[in-house]
C-alpha cells in the first residue's frame, strides 16, 4: 500500500495525506529511513572533559552520547544490559556509567566492569552497552542508529571541515539553546524550512532582514535577477578559500545528504541582526565582516547557519507522526565572553522566525490531517522543498524495494 | 462481524456494547453513517454580513461556513489547496478566503484567486476550495459532508418554515451558547435525550416545571391518561395554523429524518422557566403566550426547543467513539435588547438539566464499557429511544449492504 | 508469536521486550491470566456494616463489595442490568444498591427489585446484578472475575488463618492507605518487588533496616552464612504455633499462589521502624515482641508484611501495559487508638521504600521500552525474581495452549 502510494507520488506536488499523519508510515520510516541517518546530537563543548556525558533521543531511541577521553567521543543506548534500567537520567560526568538500580558499571568505552554477581556459564564480554555510530566533524557530534548500514560522512567531513574551522565551530561557545517542540510530521517541518515563499506573508522580521526574500518569496523575474547581480558582486570580492566554494550533495541511502554555500544577507548587513551589526566578537578565522551567511545542511535532520560572528544550528527531531522537535543553538566564537553577550539581540532573528514556523507548520499539520487533503503543487519559489520530498519518496522507494528493514538494531553487536 | 452484531440486534433492547466505544464501528459510522447527515451547524445571526465566515467541527471535519453575500451561505473544507493549511483560525470577516501560509487567495465562492505564481501546466480551476454541503432553513444554517449522497431537506424545509417563521427563528438573536462536553459515545448522548424515564431520578428542576413527566417518567396509567386529556384540551384551544401541526418523518438513507410537535409545558406555566414567567419578549408571530413547547428534532444530530418567548437549539457533536460535544444555543426575539434580558433566568432549565445529563451519560458510558455490560430492555417509557435505536440500526444495516462507503469525501468535485 | 517468545524464554533471564510494553500481550493477559486470579480488594474494616460497599477496580473492571450481612460478602459488576450504567460512583452504605440513572433497585444479593416498568415478556430473574468471585479470608477480602474458573483458596486459607490471626488482622484497624500510581508493566513492578539486589543501590533506610540485605543485596558467601546462623538462632527462640511454620506453594492454574515465612527483622529491632522501637501496640494473639517480619504472599498481586505490632498489606493492581498502581495499607490492632498512632513513624520505612521503587521501576520500564533492551541474566541474589518470571511463563504457557480464553466474563450467568 504504501509502495503503492510512493510509486503514484506526483513529482512536484506534495505528498498524500497519510505520509504526514499515519503511525504505519512513521514506524516504516523508524524502522527503515532513521537508522540509517546522521544526525547531530550535541556539540563537543557540551561534553568538555573525560567522563562527561550527555543524554539525548536519537529518533526516539534515548542515547548516551560520552566524552571517553583518548578513546574520543562514544555513543550508547541508554540500556542497562543486566535488567534494562536507564543508566543515565540526564547529562553529568562520572568515570564510569553506572546503573542506578543495581550498581552495574560500564568502562567509557562501554565494557562491563561488574562481573562478580554474575551467574555461571554467563560471558561478561557479550554484556557490554549496546553502541551507537559516533562521529565528530569539526566540533559536531553526529550519531546514527544503524551501526552496520550508515552512508559514509567521508565527503561530508572532506567538504565541511574548512567551514566548520573557519567559522570556528570546533571550539565554539554554547550561548544559548532552546526548543520549539512542533505538533507536525516532521517532514512538514522540513518542506517548511526549505522554502521561502513563506516568508513574505509569515515572517515580518525575517522579510526586513534577507536579502534573498526577492527572489525567494514572489514571483518577479526582475527582482530575482536583481538579487543573482547582488550575489555575484559580492561573491567576486571574495577569495577562493575552500570555505567560500559551493559543494552540493543530494545524499542517499549509502552517502549522508549535505550542502555548504554562501551567499551575502544584502540590505547592508553585516550580520543576522535586528540593526545589521554585530551581536558579538568575530568568530574563527574571520578578521572582518564580509556580511556573508553560510548553509551548512548536515544529513537530513541538521542545518547550521554560520555569520562572521555566530551561527545558530538547527537540529529536527522526529518524536511521532504528528510531533517533531526543533532545536536551536547558538554559538559564538572560543574567546567570546558570554556575560558580555546580549542573549536577546543574538537570538532575536531565529527565535522569532522559529516560533512563527512552528505556528505555521502546525496549522499545515491540522489542515493536512483532514480528509479534504489533495496534494498541491509547488510552486517555482519551492524548488527546494519539492527536492526535498523527491529525494525523500526516492530513498523511501529504495528500502522498501530491499528485502526487510533494520529489524534488529543491534545485529552487529549480537 | 459488525453485520452479525447488527443482524443479531434484539428489537427493544439497548445496542451491543461495541456500538458504544468501539474506534472500529466509529470508524464506519465516520465513513458511511456521518457524511450523509445534515446537521446545524450555525445560525444566520452568526454570519450577519457578506465576508463573515465561522469555523466550525462536522463529524471531526474543520469548515468553513461563510455569507457569500448574493451567492448565500456557503461551506468548505477548511484547507488550502496549496499545501494543506488551515486557512482561517477562527470566526471572522474578510472579503476572500487568504490562506496565512503562502497568502493563497480564494473568493467568497471558492475559486482559487492566486494564480501568478502557478507551474506551467497546473490549472488554477482545479484548485478551488473543496465544498461542503450547505442549505439555509429559517434561520438555521445545515451542512453535510458528502455533497454527492445527501438526503432530501425539502419535506423537512416545508413543515418546518411555518414553524420557524413562528417563533421568529430567521431573525433571532443569539442571548447566550454554551458547550457541554460529553465522555460518552454519540448514541448514549440520544438516547439520553429521547427518554424521560430518568428525568425522576435525574433532572429534579425540570420534573417540577414540566407536566409530561406523570406520563414519561412512570409507569402509572392514571396519569398518562391525565395528562392526554390536559393536552388534548389545551390543543382544543390553538388555531389549525400550520405550526400547531404534529409532523414526524421517521427519515432514512436518503430523506433526512425530523419531528415537528407542540404540547403544554403544564403546571400553569407560560414558558419554560424557573417561575413560568417570561424571560425575555414574546417571539417572532406570538402575540400572546399559549404556554405550548414546541419540538423541532432536525435530523439525527439537532433538536430545537421553542417556547412562545425563548429557544434552545441543540447541536450534538460526535467527537470521537467516547466523546460527544452539545452545545445549546438560547434565542431570544430579533427586537428583544440583550442588555434586559436575565441570562441566568433564560439559560437555568437547559443548563441544569444539561448538565445534569452529561453527568448520568458519562456513568452510563462508563458503565457500558465493563465486559459486564449486557444489553438491557428498553422499558415502556423509553419508546422513542427504542425507536432511535431501531432507526440507527437500520440505518447501518443499510448502508453496510451497499458495496462500498464514502470512500473520497470530494469524490464529486475531483 | 506470543507462544514462540514463550516458548523460547530463556531460563533465568528477563523476559523478551513485548512482555513488558506490548498491548497486545496485556491483552491475552487481561483475557487468560488476570479473570483466574483471586486478588485483595478490601479489607472488612472497609464494610462494616450490613449495606456498607466499597467499589474497586479488579484488572480494570469495576466492582462493587458489599457487606450483604447474614450473606457474608458479596461482589457484584459495577454495572446496571437495563442501560448500563455504573451503580456506584463510590463507597458508600444503603439497604439496597439503586442505579441513580433510572432507579432501578437490586437487593444487597443481587436480585432486582423494579420489576413494574419492566415490559412483558422479559423476565426480572435474568436481570440481577452480574456476580464476581467473593471470599474472606482472616478479614481479607479476595475477589476474581471469571467466577468459573477460580483456583482453589482452600489450601491458602487453611495455611493462612492462624498466622492472620495471630496478627490480629482479622480485627484489625486501617491506620493509613496510599496509592503508588506507577508507570511500568505490573510485571516489572513485582520483579523489583521480589529481589533485594537493588536494595543496596536504592534503598538507603531499607538498607539500614533490615538484617537480611547482608545476604540479599550482595554476593558476599560469609555474610550470608552469618545471616543464616542469625535466623537458625531466632528460630530456635520460637514455640511450633502453625503461624511460625513456613510454606511455601507455588500453584497454578487451578491452585492459589500463596507463601507464608517468617525471620527476624534482625540488627536488634523490635519492628520495622527508623529506630527499631515500636510505633503501635502489640497486635493479635502477640504478648511480647519477638522481632520477627512475618511475610505472606497472597497469590500474584497481594502481599502482607506483617510486624508484631503493625502490619502492611500490598496490593498491585494492573492498570495498562504500562502502568500499576500499588496501593498499601497499614494495618493496627482492633484495641489501638488511631489518634494516639503517629502516621509518619507507622509508615516511615514502607512509603520511603515505595516511593523510591516507584522510582526506579519506572526507570526500569523506560529503559526496556527501547528497542535496544535485551533480557539479561538474573544474579543469584534475584533468584525469587527469576522463579516468578518462570511461575508467569509457565502460566501462560498453560492458558495459551487451552483452547480459548475467558471470552464471556460472565458465562455462568447468562
Amino acid at each position: 500500500m504504501i509502495a503503492d502510494l510512493l510509486a503514484s507520488q506526483r513529482e512536484g506536488w506534495s505528498l498524500e495525506r497519510p505520509f504526514y499523519r499515519d503511525a504505519d508510515i512513521y514506524a516504516l520510516e523508524n524502522d527503515r529511513l532513521f537508522p540509517r541517518q546522521w544526525s547531530v546530537v550535541a556539540h563537543v563543548a557540551d561534553l568538555p572533559q573525560r567522563g562527561a556525558h550527555v543524554v539525548r533521543s536519537l529518533f526516539g531511541q534515548e542515547i548516551i552520547v560520552v566524552n571517553a577521553g583518548d578513546h574520543g567521543f562514544r555513543a550508547y543506548h541508554n540500556v542497562c544490559t543486566h535488567r534494562g534500567s536507564r543508566i543515565c537520567k540526564g547529562d553529568g560526568k562520572s568515570p564510569m556509567l553506572v546503573c542506578p538500580y543495581h550498581a552495574w558499571s560500564f568502562q567509557l568505552t562501554g565494557e562491563l566492569k561488574t562481573t562478580r554477581d554474575l551467574p555461571a556459564g554467563v560471558d561478561p564480554t557479550q554484556l557490554g552497552l549496546h553502541p551507537v555510530a559516533c562521529r565528530e566533524i569539526g566540533g559536531l557530534i553526529l550519531c546514527g542508529l544503524d551501526i552496520a548500514a550508515m552512508p559514509s560522512l567521508d565527503a561530508m567531513e572532506q567538504a565541511m571541515l574548512p567551514t566548520l574551522r573557519q567559522h570556528g565551530i570546533e571550539r565554539a561557545k554554547v550561548a544559548a539553546r532552546r526548543s520549539y517542540p512542533t505538533r507536525a510530521n516532521w517532514k512538514l517541518v522540513l518542506e517548511n524550512f526549505y522554502e521561502c515563499y513563506h516568508c513574505r506573508p509569515s515572517h515580518p522580521e525575517y522579510f526586513r532582514m534577507n536579502g534573498h526574500i526577492a527572489a525567494t518569496a514572489i514571483s518577479d523575474p526582475a527582482a530575482a535577477s536583481d538579487w543573482e547581480e547582488k550575489v555575484a558582486i559580492w561573491r567576486a570580492g571574495l577569495d577562493d578559500a575552500p570555505y567560500n566554494r559551493e559543494i552540493r550533495v543530494a545524499g542517499g541511502v549509502d552517502e549522508a545528504r549535505f550542502t555548504t554555500y554562501r551567499h551575502p544577507i544584502g540590505l547592508g548587513r553585516r550580520t543576522a541582526s535586528r540593526t545589521g551589526d554585530p551581536v558579538a566578537p568575530l568568530m574563527g578565522g574571520f578578521t572582518d565582516y564580509d556580511g556573508g551567511e553560510t548553509a551548512l545542511h548536515l544529513g537530513m535532520f541538521g542545518f547550521l547557519g554560520a555569520y562572521n560572528d555566530h551561527a545558530v544550528l538547527f537540529q529536527f527531531v522526529p518524536i511521532g507522526p504528528d510531533e517533531t522537535d526543533v532545536v536551536l543553538t547558538w554559538f559564538v566564537d572560543a574567546e567570546a565572553d558570554l556575560a558580555a553577550i546580549d542573549e536577546d539581540a543574538l537570538t532575536f532573528l531565529w527565535d522569532v522566525t522559529t516560533r512563527q514556523d512552528k505556528g505555521i507548520v502546525e496549522e499545515n499539520a491540522r489542515g493536512v490531517d483532514s480528509p479534504a487533503y489533495r496534494p498541491g503543487p509547488y510552486t517555482v519559489l519551492e524548488a527546494q522543498t519539492a527536492g526535498f520530498v523527491s529525494h525523500y519518496a526516492a530513498m523511501m522507494r529504495t528500502l522498501l524495494s530491499r528485502d526487510s528493514g533494520t529489524q534488529d538494531p543491534l545485529r552487529v553487536v549480537a
